[in-house]
């Protein structure tokens, strides 16, 4: 399994949690080309877990993800 | 060999011992695109096992998953 | 999380410090093939914040970044 | 060099030690979207070596896989 | 950040080391695909700095090399 | 930089000294779906040196390499 640096202090993991806290929707583009969209559930050291419109929870792992985007 | 935090009480890995207790199928899109279909039979730190509907195991890379998505 | 070493003496953060001092424009390429232009915002040891052009911020993971290029 | 845990107790490096003893006919797909198909030889930390059918060894690099499935 | 041994007794760090000393133009493949040539400025160990003819530099992360050709 | 077990008592260690000793051609695929072929030079914990039939050394890093296939 691929690690990152999991610390609550680093930008790339506060704003993240900033997302979770005020469910804004979020667009994340994984490197597969796919692109998904939703609410942030939960994040941890492995995943950001993402609740599409159908209300289905996606664990997007965190080294296919290439980038995320705040819409609101 | 890529490997991940595998602590079972990260929700990432949680949430995958939860699919494989309730044998949900999951749909898991890989990295070059395979989409893979079925129960999940175990998960360890290099790898998320999947018993698709042939009854044949694939042994997904964890390097490899773009994402899990649970379909019940 | 895939980790590099975030090391501020590295030439390669502090470049990426200056380019957020100075506020250039940069070309991000994505291993996607997604190509993401802007001012970079902050970066830590996961990702490289670039804001775009319509003032939304978007955190591009380290493991999905293939060059930084200053346009300035 | 990316590293995994190459931990002999782990199911899924237990299930390919199975696969050389029994010589089954495995797929292998590759993130390149080829597809290997033989009998594993050996495996270590870094690779899984599979014997095609004109008796020549392929090195197949762990990072670079992204599914293992017996076909017998 | 994915982190390799940078260690300058290695042959893949000093050869890159005498392209910086000789500026000899190199080759570079990116996993995108893209080729990028030029001489190298710099290299940490995160990336690679190449500086194209219009006398840009380019920040190259490791991740994403493919190969690195010298081609004088 | 992305780093692999370098234990020359490895099977995927040893087996490309044996390449290097006996100058075999080989084929190595990358991720990238380039095919490069020649006899290797050198290997250390970050890259596989190739030198083709041109004389040109091209060095292969090992996150890129797919699979390495002996052609004698």
């Amino acid at each position: 399994m691929t690690s990152q640096a999991f610390d609550t202090g680093l930008p790339s993991i506060r704003q993240v949690q900033s997302l979770i806290r005020d469910q804004h929707t979020v667009e994340v583009k994984l490197m597969t080309g796919d692109m998904v969209a939703g609410a942030v559930s939960w994040q941890d050291a492995n995943a950001i877990c993402v609740k599409a419109d159908d209300g289905r929870n996606t664990i997007l792992m965190r080294g296919a993800i290439a980038y995320v985007k705040s819409l609101s």
